[in-house]
C-alpha cells in the first residue's frame, strides 16, 4: 500500500470483446469507462486468429493509448486491464494482460483479485522447474494452465485449473479463438455481460457497456466460467452449483461508480440506502449534511432525504490535483487534503454540520477534513460514516492498511471520535447495511473478520 | 474558440505574491487552485531584487512546475497566469507573465481580461516603430508603459496607462521591488487581496487564499490600483472614483469556483439562489430534480430546495477523460458526450426529471443531455437553465462564440427546446437573476446585448 | 531485419561484474562502450545478494539510465545487455537480462548469439506444459535450467544445459551469489574477462574493459564455463576440449570496435591487414583511396599504405543523423545515404578514387554512394571492399537479409560492378583473408556457405 | 561558456530558402546539415505571404521537427536557425529566428555572429521607452529597423541599419515577400548563396546545398546586403566596397565541416595544408602519427603526407557519447575523456608518436589525451597543434573562455608542453598559416589580440 494511504482501494479493472472487428477499440473505451478501479497502468491483448498483439504501459488510458498503437491490436477478440497505484518494484513487468505461448496458440489473461492459495502453488511450482517472470497471480494460473494442457483439452484444462485455485477472481481469458470469462465460486469480484449487435463484452461494471452501447445482459454468476466462441455462449460451473456466494460489499460501499448495476442492485440506490439508514440509526440535530466529495455524495442524498437536513456540497473537490504537488517549505497545515477540499466558508460558518464519510481506514484524513470545517467556522460537527467500522484486512484483491494501522481495529469508537475531533460520530450497523442489500450473502469480512474464504493460506511478506 | 466548444470560457487565471521569501512557490499553490480558470499553459515569474526569472509552459499547473523549476524562482516578489485552452497559432509566444528590461529594470506582468481598444493602440505603436513579439494585450500595455517611462516615473506612468486602456482587465505588475494590482474601472474580472504572516497576495479568487492559508482581506476595487512595496499598501484611482461597476455576473453563474466569495457575495450562495429562484420561476410536477455535473450541482440543490422536488445526482461525470479519446469506427451515438456524462439509469427510468444546467451556448450539448436521460427510460424531461438566455457573445475576455452561433440569438425558446428535445424548457428571468444579487450593478451583456463598455473600437478576425 | 537495410547487424552487446559495490554503474559503463553492438534496447539487473532488481527499457544507453535509475540497482553483483534495432513485435518483452525465480533464488541472464535447436527445444518444452512470455533464446535456457534443479544441483545444471543446446551464444548468468560466463564450444560470438581492484568483469569487447579501467585477462575459451563467485574463479568445459574453434570473421571485418582485441588479434591490425591484403590482390592506378566512413577506415589506412595511393578523408559522415529525418515530397536523389554522407568535392573532382568499404550486402548504399562520388566529378572510381562477398546468410546472431536478398550470390561480381556503377570492384580472396588472421580457425560461412555449426534444425518464419 | 569547456564553439547556424513551396522543409534538412553549428536548440519560420509561422524548441534538428509541426510552416518562403548549449538563463526565450509585427507585415531574422555595438544601442533604446522581451541580437536589429519603418521604405531603413551596427553577423531576414541575406562589412562570419530549380537558398556553409541538391552560386560578400523577391536578385553594399575583409580563420581551423567550401576555399584543402605546413615547420622523428578525432583528422593527413610518417587512427571516438554520463563513485582516471575517446593499445604500445590537434585551449584536455596515450605504452607523445596559440578570447560570436583562462596566454610554450606531458609540442606560425591561405585579409585575432572591429564598445558581464 502507499505509505500512508487512508482509503481502501480496488485494485484492477477488466475487459474483455469477443466477435467485433473493433474489439481492442472497444476494450480501450471500456477501460476508459473503469479508470476509476486502477490508475498505475493498462495494457490491451487482440487475437487475430492466429497472434496476439499487446500494448501494455504505466499510466492512465487517456494518455497510454493512440490511434497508431490500438491499430496495431487487431482482431476480434481482445481484454484490457487497469491496474491500481500501488508502487512496488518490478511494476512494469506485473502488468497484465499476461500472455503466454500454449500448446493451443498465443493465449492472454486479464485478472481481478487475489489467489489466496497463490503462493502455495507458486512455491510448488518453482520446486518443479517452473520459472516465474511476473509477481502476479496471472501468471500462476496461466502455469496451471500449461500443465494441464499435456493431457486435457483447453476447456477441460481450464475448469480444473478452477478447482485447483481459491481465492477472489474475476477473470477474462482469450485463447483458441474462444473469450472465456470467469468468476470465483463466491463471487468477491464482480463481473458483467453485455451484448451489442456484434459480438459479446465482460466488463468489471456495467458503466463500461453504458459507454460502448452494450446491452446488459446479466452478471457472471459466482463460479461460473462462460465460454464464448463460433458456437455461442456457453456455461460451466467447474466448482459445482455456488451454495454461498460472498460478494464484496465495498464495490457497493465505495469502489464501483455510482451509475453501475452490480450484485443485482443499482449502486446508486444501495449507496443512497446506507444513507437513509445512517440517518435512522445515527440521528443528528444539524442545519445541514455535507459530502466529503465525492464518493460520500450519494449517501448524503440519503442521509438528507431521510433527516430532511438540507443536503449542501459544503466542501469544493479540486478535480486538478495531479500525483504531486510541491509543498512550500513554510508549513501550511493539513496541506494534503487542503489541495484536494475546500469548504464554503460562507455556508459552513456557524452551522451544526452533519459530514458523510464512506469509511475512516487510519484516521487522519478524517481529522484534517473536521479541522478545515473547524477552522471555516463549524459550530458543531458530527461525522457520520455510511458503512461499519473496517477492523479487518481484506485478503481478496483489496488494497488495505494491516490490522494495527487499521484505527478501528485498536481503538473504541469514541476513541476515535476524539482523535479526528468530531462532536459525534456515527457508522450505519452491520444489521442497518443488510437491511439495505437485497440478500445477506455479501462479504462483511473487513467489518466483522470472519472471512467467507479462509486466508490461512496467505503468507505474505 | 475551439471548434464546437459548447461553454463559454474563462481565459485567465493571476495570481501575485509580495514579500514572501517562497514568493513563487505560493504563486504556484495559487495557480493550483485555479485550474479552473486555464488550463492550456502556465507560467511563473520571480523578481529577485534584481532580475526577473521564470517558468512558463504548455500544460497543467501540476506537471509544468517540478522542485527544481521552482527552485530557480528565487525572490520576495512573483506573479503567475494560467491561460485557457484557445488552439490559436503561436500559442506559447502568448504564455504570461510577459517580461521586459525597462529603464526601471525588469518588469512582469500577468494579465486577465480583454483590452478593447488593444487594436487601435496596437496598430499606432507599430506606426511608430514599435514591434510587438507576441499576441497579447499585456504587451500592448507593457508597451504603452516603456513610452512613459521616459518622462514619468513608474508609478505616474502606471496610473496614466490606466487613463489610455479601456476594456475589462485584472493585473499584476511586479517591477522596481514593488507589486502592483489593478482592476479596470468597471471592474468587470476579479481580483481578491489577501494577506499572510509574512507578504500580501493577489488572486482571481478567494479559493486561492484558502488553500495556502492567507487571509482574505477585500476585493480590489472597480478602477483601482494598489501598489504594496516596502513602504507599505497604497491605493489610487487613476480614473477616478467609479459610478457604474460592472461586474460580470457569469462568474456567479459558472466560471468561479462556488467555494469562492466574489462581487461582495459567496458564489455557493448566489448560484444556490439563482437555482431557488428558477424554481420559482418556471416550476414543474417532477420526481426528481438533477444537475449537469459538476456544474450545475450548486444550482440544483437551490431548486429541489425551493420545489421540495428531491435532489438526485442523476448523471456521473467521468474525471479521468483527456483531452482527447479514439473514437471507434463503428458509431456511438453522442460520444462525445458519453464519454463524460453518464445517467444513474435505475434512478432515471420512468420518472418525471428536472434537469438544471448553467446556459444553453450552441445547445447540442443539451440535446445529447436530453437524449441520454431519454434513453435511459426517462418519462418526462424538464431542462431548467439558471441564467437568462446567452444571446450576445461577451468582449470583455470570455471566450464566446459568434452571435449567429448562439442559439438564443437566432431561436425562439419554443424552438430551442424542441431542438433540444425536451418536455419543457425554462429559464431565470433577468429580474429574477437581479433579486439574487445584493445589487444590479453587474454586466448582464451576454443576455441583454447592452455592454458596458462600448465595444465599437473592437475590430477582430 | 529492419525492410531495406543494408549491413549484417550484430544483435547484441553483454557485460557482467562480479564483486564491485558499484557492479550496476560499472555495467551501465560498459554497456556504454558498447552501444556499437545493439542501440534498439537495453538492461541491467543487479543481485544484492537476495533479490534481483533491474531496469529493461527502449534506447540509448545514454537515455535509459538515469542516476535514480542506477540507484535501485546495489548489490555487488550485475549483468546488462544491449540489444540491436530489430522492429518486430513484442520488442520490450523481448529486452534482456532475463529474470526468474528459480529454487535457488532470482536468476538473471543476458545473450548474445543465436541458439540453432531453439525452436526444437521451446516446440518440446510448450508441449511439456512450459510457458514462454518472451521470443528470446535466453528464456528457452532458463526453462532448461529450471527443469533440471529439482534433481541438479545449479552449476551441474547450467552444464548440462550447455551440452543441450548448439548454437552460437555467449552469456552471463547471474543466481545464487554467482556470476558465470560461457562461450559456445565454436566460440563464435566472442566474450572477453578483465580483472579490476575489486572484482571481475566480461564484456562482448575489450574496449569497455579499458573505459573501467579494467585488467585485460583473457577471452573465455570456446566451449568454457567460467563461474566466479566467493571462493575465486573456477573453469570448466562441459562439452569437452573443443577441436575446432570457429569464431565470426566478421567481427574483425566490421562489428567490433578497431580498439578492442579480440579472438587473439587487435581488431585495428586484422582491419588494417585486410586493407594491405587488398591492395595486394586488387591493385588500381588511382589518385587518392577513400573509406566510407566510418567503418571503412582502418582497411583504407591499409590499402593507402601497401599501394602507396594517398589516403583521404574524401566523404565526410553527419554524426547527428537521427533514426528518421522527413524527406521532402520534391525528390532528391539518393537523400537516405546523403543525409548521412557528404563527399568533399574539390577533392574529389577530376581524381580517379578506389573507395574502400568492409562489405556489399544489398548493393543498393554502394550504388548510391557511387553515384554521390560520381556526381561530384570523379574520374574513376574504384570499389575495394575488404571481405570475400557475402554470398550467404549467417544463423549464428547477425541479421542478415535472406539469399536471394545477398546480391553477391545471384550475381557475379562484373554484375555487381555495372549494378552500383563502378570502373571496377575488387575483393579480398578469402585465402588473402586468412593469412592476415593468425590462424585459420574462424567461420567463414557467410563467404563460402560452410556452416561449422549444422543450421538444419533452425526453423524459422 | 559552459563551465571547463575545453573547445571554442561556434554559435550559431542560419539558413534561408526563397521561392520554393516546400521552403520550410528545405531549410530544416539544411538545420540538420549544419547541426555541427549549434546544439542546443533550433527555430524555423515561415511565410505565407501574409503571416508568419513558426516552430522553436530545445534540442536536435532530429527531434523537434515532426512531420506535424513542418506542416504548419506553410509558404514559400523561411528561414531557420540552430543555437548552440550555452546554459544561461531564458534560453528558452533566446531561440532564433526572432519574430515581429512591423508595419510592413509580420517579418522574421535568423543571426549568427556579435554586434559589437549592441549593448549600447540596446540602453539607449530601453532609455527610449523600447522594451526587449530577449537578450538578443535579433531582437536589437529589429527595434533599430522598426524605428526607420516610420520614415523609410523597408529596403532602405534595413541598408541603414547596417550602416549603424558594428560587429559582425550573418543574417538572413524574412518580411513584405522578400528574403534578404546580409553579412557585415569585415566578412566575419560565413554566408554561400545556392540557387534550386526553384528558388534560392542561403546557408552558413555549403554543405547544407550539397544535402539539398542546390546548385552554390558564390559567397555572399562582406558588406553584402542581397535582396531577393518576384523581381529577382539585387545587391547592395549599405557601407559601400569593403577594403578589409577579416573573415574568421577558425572556421578553417576547426568549427566548419570539412566538406564545405568557404572563404574561397575548400575547407579540407586549407586544413590539410595547415596539416602540411605544420608538418615542415615542427618536424619530429617518429613511427606514426594520429589525429584526435574527428576535429584533428584532415590535417593529420596533411602532416602525414608532408612528412612521410604514417597515419593511424590511433583513438577511436564513441559517437554514441549523450550530453551527461554518470561517473561511477570509484575515481576512473581522466573519465570525461575516457568515455568518448579510446586508444587502440596495440597500435600505440612502444611507439614514438605524433598526435594532431586544432588547439589548446585551456590545456586540460590534451593533459588527458597525453596520459591515456601514455597508459596504453607510447613512448614518445609529440602533440602537434594545426593553429597558433590561442591567446585572446573572440568577440565576434564565438565561445571561448576568458583571457586568463587561455592558457597560451597565461603561459609559455614550454610550461604547456610540461603541464600537458608532451615529449614535445609544436605549434603552426602564422606566417606558415597564412601561406596556405589564398590571401591574408582573414581574422587572426584569437592568435594576435589584433582585433580587426574595435570591441571597446563591448561591455559583458
Amino acid at each position: 500500500m502507499i505509505d500512508g494511504a487512508d482509503k481502501f482501494y480496488d485494485e484492477c479493472a477488466i475487459a474483455g470483446v469477443y466477435g467485433n472487428h473493433e474489439a481492442a477499440n472497444l476494450v480501450y473505451l471500456c477501460l476508459y469507462a473503469l479508470q476509476h478501479r486502477g490508475q498505475q497502468g493498462t495494457g490491451i491483448a487482440a487475437y487475430d486468429g492466429e497472434h496476439i498483439n499487446s500494448e501494455k504501459r504505466e499510466g492512465l488510458v487517456a494518455d497510454v493509448y493512440t490511434k497508431k498503437r490500438l491499430k496495431k491490436l487487431h482482431g476480434k477478440i481482445a481484454i484490457g486491464h487497469n491496474r491500481y497505484p500501488t508502487d512496488g518494484v518490478f511494476s512494469t513487468r506485473n502488468l497484465q494482460p499476461i500472455i503466454a505461448e500454449l500448446p493451443i496458440g498465443d493465449c492472454a489473461l486479464a485478472y481481478n483479485g487475489n489467489l489466496i492459495n497463490a503462493f502455495k502453488i507458486r512455491r510448488q511450482l518453482i520446486q518443479d522447474g517452473v520459472i516465474f517472470s511476473t509477481g502476479t497471480d496471472s501468471e500462476t494460473i496461466m502455469h496451471l494452465l500449461a500443465k494441464r494442457l499435456k493431457n486435457e483439452d483447453f476447456i477441460t484444462a481450464l475448469s480444473n485449473v478452477m478447482t485447483q485455485i481459491t481465492g477472489s477472481y474475476s477473470m477474462v481469458f482469450m485463447a483458441d479463438n474462444k473469450l472465456i470469462a470467469m468468476r470465483d465460486p463466491h463471487g468477491v469480484r464482480p463481473l458483467a455481460m453485455g451484448m451489442m449487435k456484434d459480438g459479446y463484452v465482460f466488463v468489471s461494471e456495467t458503466v463500461a457497456l453504458d459507454l460502448i452501447d452494450a446491452h446488459f445482459v446479466r452478471e457472471v454468476e459466482p463460479g461460473e466460467m462462460v465460454v464464448v466462441d463460433a458456437s455461442g455462449v456457453k456455461s460451466y460451473f467447474p466448482n459445482g452449483k455456488v451454495e454461498n456466494p460472498a460478494p464484496c460489499v465495498f464495490e457497493h460501499v465505495y469502489f464501483a461508480r455510482p451509475d453501475s448495476f452490480m450484485f443485482g442492485q443499482s449502486v446508486y440506490e444501495v449507496r443512497k440506502g446506507f444513507g437513509k439508514m445512517l440517518a435512522k440509526e445515527c440521528p443528528v440535530d444539524a442545519d445541514i449534511v455535507i459530502p466529503v466529495p465525492d464518493s460520500g455524495i450519494t449517501a448524503t442524498i440519503g442521509y438528507s432525504e431521510e433527516s430532511k437536513i438540507p443536503f449542501e456540497l459544503g466542501i469544493i473537490r479540486n478535480h486538478y490535483v495531479g500525483r504531486t504537488f510541491i509543498e512550500p517549505s513554510q508549513n501550511i497545515r493539513d496541506f494534503g487534503v487542503r489541495v484536494k477540499l475546500n469548504p464554503v466558508r460562507n455556508l459552513i460558518k456557524g452551522k451544526k454540520i452533519v459530514v458523510v464519510d464512506d469509511s475512516i481506514v487510519r484516521g487522519t484524513t478524517s481529522k484534517k477534513i473536521v479541522k478545515l470545517l473547524r477552522d471555516a467556522g463549524a459550530k458543531e460537527i458530527h461525522m457520520r460514516i455510511s458503512a461499519p467500522p473496517t477492523s479487518y484486512p481484506c485478503y481478496y484483491g483489496i488494497d488495505t492498511p494491516t490490522k494495527k494501522e487499521l484505527i478501528s481495529n485498536t481503538h473504541t469508537e469514541d476513541e476515535i471520535r476524539r482523535f479526528i475531533g468530531a462532536d459525534t460520530l456515527g457508522y450505519i450497523s452491520l444489521e442497518g447495511m443488510k437491511k439495505v442489500l437485497i440478500d445477506n450473502n455479501f462479504c462483511f469480512a473487513c467489518f466483522t473478520g470472519q472471512y467467507p474464504i479462509n486466508p490461512a493460506d496467505l503468507i505474505e511478506d
